[in-house]
């Protein structure tokens, strides 16, 4: 794959995201990775989708240091560039403030698997970080939120858990390419508004059965995955 | 009807989906059955609804055996199957994931009939299975979904009953003919939300008196009908 | 206006029907009447709205004579003929089954007049019917629906309070023309949405002073209105 | 800026609001003023945004008298007015009815600042005004209206906080030009929308610590701000 490649993949997957309902405004970011030149690419700062195109994607190394573009990449950039040295397998990243996550992410609660829509895409509950300290947010304020989504996913798969929710923030979510990022923040945005619409007939509505949720994660997902054409 | 002609009708069915916002990504299947031949047609599995035609469309025998068509079909065929094998006078079966009917499917609750909407489609409650058994995920998920269902109608008229939700997981629907399935889909999901804001309102809301129920169903669906043009 | 006019009016209600959307597949009609010639237009009985034409309107007299047409009318029409025999001054009737009236419909709860947006449209709570009995069932049941409606605007001006929620059905709205029942219609049920989440936000939220209501309600409607050109 | 330049902003931005779905009907105005004039462009009262084009826009000066057009002004105006003499840096003035704004309007409560959505553009809770006395609302209903948001803005400052709540009616946003007090009311409208799932989900919830408030609004907005491209 080519720079250029990579960044009309990630400029077509940040306007899915506007295809998906999924941003307001300028609200979002997605990003995308090559592996191989550690190179990132990535959603400009502020623009907006109505004019994007591949040319204004900006490329920069896992330093943060401009590669290719003019213009300045996503505020969150660093957040994007720590999960790519966290998470060695993940290809591309998205970030939104889609409503029924963030939500969740506010009110400090995990989203709980309750169904199989749930349990297609995310093996468990949705993880939820802890807030940053004072500190954190005065010293590096977008790279420890980084910092407290991998501290969260310690002994957690990230390609089997590909999304998080940052407490009184909103989600990211991640998978083996930009699209595939931009299909797990969509599936989280439907779980979120079906948890809320579960939790409001039953407030204390118990999880989904643990074999019903590997069975649905693995026919999907597993060695022995059945689902679509292969 | 010819064989192509069902593919059509399915096709067609399936592209109904996305026109009623009942499917997010690939999550939903329509199938029609041609109850002569004992053949049924079905969706793909995985593909998208943006570049679905007649030709991808995957016809099989009751036994699950492929006839024509080179893709998989979709992985709910044993459902199907076992539906159409259970419930001999219909001739179209929807799945969906559409999120108020999953709410209550999650929450573990039946849709009780409120109002002349859910009475002018489905004659009561729309039923809740139980969750499957460990053993039957085990050993036959989807074949098993069907059993479930099927036990849960003991004594229920599938046509006077057109929808069913399965716990933990999702609605299915059916109807004389795919395109009615895909319209029973798209009313329960109505039903299902109205449902809920009702019970926002009213927790403990009482059903529908029976005799408004039985006139709201029977002015469209009894022998003496007289809703629409006849 | 002649007949073929207050056909394409009440053809074009219809359809504005479809933008604001307010309905799903068929439920909902607007008719529209002519009190010179005491003839009423309705929407023809579940014909789809993709392909409704002014040729398609029915015309009846007000005793439900079709004098123009060859389709069936509105399975309705009764309660619409009723509902232009009391109330003489209005021009125009929609029936809908939108959501969030439909929710107060079915919990059997009047929706309060909380805010300004409610008493520009509505002069007070738009009131709820009783339940039709058994016996109002099954002698007349669309002529009787008109029946509860008459009796519970007893003292209340139609044209100041141009709406009401038959319990457990769905709500019923009319106005000077069709276009304004519609329009009426939308309202109410923006109406009902607002008033649903102002009722999580507080179960017992208390109305609206009484002289906002009337000064919101006079600025639109009363003889010294001075909203909008005139 | 000419006055025919701010016509034309004023139009866009009116019709902004159809683009992001925040009015119904006619519900809403933006206005816009020319500081160095002293004029103001709004909204005609009642005219439909199907056929708004910048010559329908009037243009009054500060004490409302009409300088151009031929339409009566938007009947808001005199609360338009208000606000412009009271917050001397701001460029243009929105109001509407959007839904999750009105429901905390019409339950009488503000909306706290739950996360960093909220806190990227309103630095604390969106600001809940009294309800006006009945001789306030007697003697001059839309100036009274005014009259309590710059009451209730003591100690604040209108473009650290561009919006408001008027009891038991509607917001009203505000920004450095016509647009920018557009996009502070959809902000507003989505911040209202996740605010009431967030008390959903639980509903004591605390607001976003004051420090993660500070760094979210300041790096949108402070003299430091590094968002977007400068």
């Amino acid at each position: 794959m080519t720079l250029n490649e990579l960044k009309e993949q990630v400029c077509h997957a940040n306007l899915e995201l506007v295809k998906y309902q999924l941003v307001t405004l300028t609200w979002g970011n997605v990003s995308g990775i090559d592996r191989e030149r550690g190179l990132v690419a990535i959603k400009p700062s502020g623009v907006s989708y109505d004019i994007m195109r591949p040319e204004h994607i900006v490329v920069i190394d896992l330093d943060g240091k401009r590669v290719e573009g003019t213009l300045n990449p996503s505020s969150d950039t660093p957040t994007h560039l720590a999960l790519y040295k966290a998470f060695e397998k993940i290809g591309g990243i998205t970030h939104t403030h889609s409503e029924h996550a963030v939500m969740f992410a506010q009110a400090g609660r995990e989203i709980p698997c309750f169904g199989t829509t749930h349990a297609d895409h995310f093996y468990g509950a949705i993880p939820l970080t802890r807030y940053l300290t004072e500190q954190e947010v005065e010293e590096d304020y977008e790279g420890n939120t980084g910092t407290v989504i991998i501290e969260r996913f310690a002994g957690i798969n990230p390609l089997e858990m590909p999304a998080v929710l940052v407490a009184g923030h909103a989600p990211f979510a991640w998978g083996k390419t930009p699209e595939d990022s931009v299909k797990n923040s969509l599936v989280l945005e439907k779980v979120a508004q079906m948890a809320l619409g579960t939790l409001q007939l039953r407030p204390e509505n118990p999880p989904l059965p643990a074999y019903v949720l590997q069975k649905h994660y693995l026919r999907k997902h597993g060695p022995n995955a059945y689902y679509g054409q292969k």
